[in-house]
């Protein structure tokens, strides 16, 4: 499969955005966030997402151009108003603000109101790294998840991402959703014949999913039963509850609602290490600790223990040196896209 | 099983703390916090730990009298020395202190040093929801649990706890350990005749354990794979590194290491929902949210849908007005301890 470079990966991305008649600096900002996310290897939140995102552009669901507007700043915490734009600007805008309050106070908290599908939470509390401080972030989405012992889809997917700086590797980076799997990961089993557990996923009657309409009807459970669920409910609290956003159950669904704004919410917090230790101090002793989980004894056939994040970066220094290696139906949903656009494709 | 009322109970813990020589005040807050958690019915962390505590206590490696000291309070963060004290009383301080913050500032985030084993984290969380504040706390512990994939004890079970607080009913009540199970359970498990499962617990060869001895010298899996471990490392770098505490790996351990204190760490959050939302509103969504979850369809064979913390609350109930059932190995070992400091028992 040919690869494509990330700087033709980017502009490419752009000039369909911008075609599209998405704000010039929207279409930066988002183009970035997307990339980057192609570059760690989550290739399902990456340009694989542009014709939806254009899609509830064009129909009216995401607007281009206004800024993220704070509509409530009191000491260390704030409400950012997305005004119904591309996630990922009002999750940047989110996350900056919470590292400018954190820069002030110790620690920022930001909730995010009017918003829409931000892609990898990894990318926000990786900023946070960046700038040598500790990032959590959390969104709610679209409801795909019941509650434990449930049958009603009532969470999103709801991440729970948080990074730490490290002083000479990468960010630690754990981001996972509170649903037992991606969906994607779903349709794949079905596609290639593998049953789906009904551990995992069921139909409306509780049942395993035999085919791809009930997984679209059906729910996923929340992973590790009652603590998966538990955490999925904290992310609610944080990103819809104290945002003011729509419940899952009440968002619009990313890929079939488009009759309306999504409504997504998200949280930011973000901690200023030197307000607690001098940073020299605590990188000597987060890397103390990341040194003994390397060399840890390993069970029987497994050959090293890995940090979070480890395989992520890994694959960003490939894809970085390598290009980035997109699926064939990822290529023509691009493609048709941007035959539709007339933009070149660049392959 | 003859039960105990909770105001006999907290009486009889008090008596045998100033007997063994335990500053009054402490031995008030320190029986507070043990019949409360009792009280919810996590015997494993309520009274039954005196025995232990007062052992720790004896030999020198837990302090009484030196209140916990604010070493450094910066804006909405600051780091409390617990000064080798009772943990619960190092908890309190800092969940009240984060509590302060927060009020001060929306966001209160304290770290805790130099503390010990602080029992149940529900009990810290349930005082924010108390206050009218969402509360998180977390905590480092002896080392038990390994790294995804790893074969040495690099976490304790390193809790992690949320509560949020409801107009009209109790908390939500978020606590739950980062390892597979409690080790209680597993002892349970081999005392029965039952098989430990090696998702579960290893011997230090990665097979399955087959005796108590090599309970002891086993390591536990974190809970959900990679997820679980995700956790306990960020419980870790909260609790340990931020804190400049010891690592879970060289924490006395609480039931065998009494030549030295542990060296614990802590990390509160509190979050004054009042800066961002009226209280009346964030009341009418929450609840909103509950009732959802409550009327949630159920899986074939489940009653009901329970939100985090009913079970606990509807024990409390009971064993506030029926008194608590302490286990016969609990009272034998409490009146043991009674005898030894010539404190009547009051059954």
């Amino acid at each position: 499969m040919a690869t494509i470079g990330p700087d033709i990966l980017r502009d490419f991305a752009r000039r369909l955005l911008v075609a599209a008649g998405v704000n010039r600096e929207d279409a930066w900002e988002l183009a970035e966030a997307l990339v980057w996310t192609d570059l760690i290897g989550r290739r399902g939140q990456g340009v694989s997402r542009l014709p939806v995102y254009l899609k509830r552009f064009r129909q009216g669901c995401i607007q281009t151009g206004d800024h993220p507007k704070i509509i409530q700043r009191r000491d260390a915490v704030a409400t950012l108003d997305g005004r119904d734009g591309f996630g990922h600007l009002a999750g940047c805008a989110g996350m900056n603000l919470a590292l400018e309050l954190a820069a002030q106070y110790g620690v920022g908290l930001v909730a995010v109101r009017c918003s829409n599908h931000f892609g990898a939470a990894a990318y926000y509390v990786n900023q946070a790294a960046e700038h040598n401080m500790l990032g959590m972030a959390f969104s709610n989405a679209g409801a795909r998840v019941a509650a434990h012992g449930g049958l009603t889809p009532l969470f999103g997917t709801n991440p729970f991402a948080f990074a730490a700086p490290m002083r000479s590797q990468r960010p630690l980076l754990i981001d996972f959703s509170t649903g037992v799997s991606a969906m994607s990961s779903l349709r794949m089993m079905l596609a290639t014949g593998k049953q789906v557990p009904d551990e995992m996923f069921v139909n409306t009657r509780g049942e395993p999913v035999k085919n791809q309409s009930e997984l679209d009807s059906g729910v996923m459970k929340p992973f590790g039963g009652t603590r998966g669920y538990c955490l999925a409910l904290m992310v609610e609290i944080l990103s819809a509850v104290l945002t003011r956003s729509a419940l899952s159950r009440d968002i619009a669904k990313l890929g079939s609602d488009f009759s309306r704004p999504a409504n997504v919410g998200h949280m930011f917090i973000a901690v200023a290490i030197e307000h607690l230790l001098p940073l020299n101090d605590y990188f000597t002793l987060v890397e103390e600790l990341a040194g003994f989980i390397r060399s840890s004894a390993t069970l029987p056939g497994v050959e090293s223990v890995l940090l979070p994040g480890d395989s992520r970066w890994k694959q960003f220094e490939h894809t970085s040196e390598n290009g980035i290696a997109l699926d064939s139906h990822i290529r023509l949903a691009l493609e048709s896209l941007a035959s539709e656009l007339g933009v070149a494709t660049p392959w």
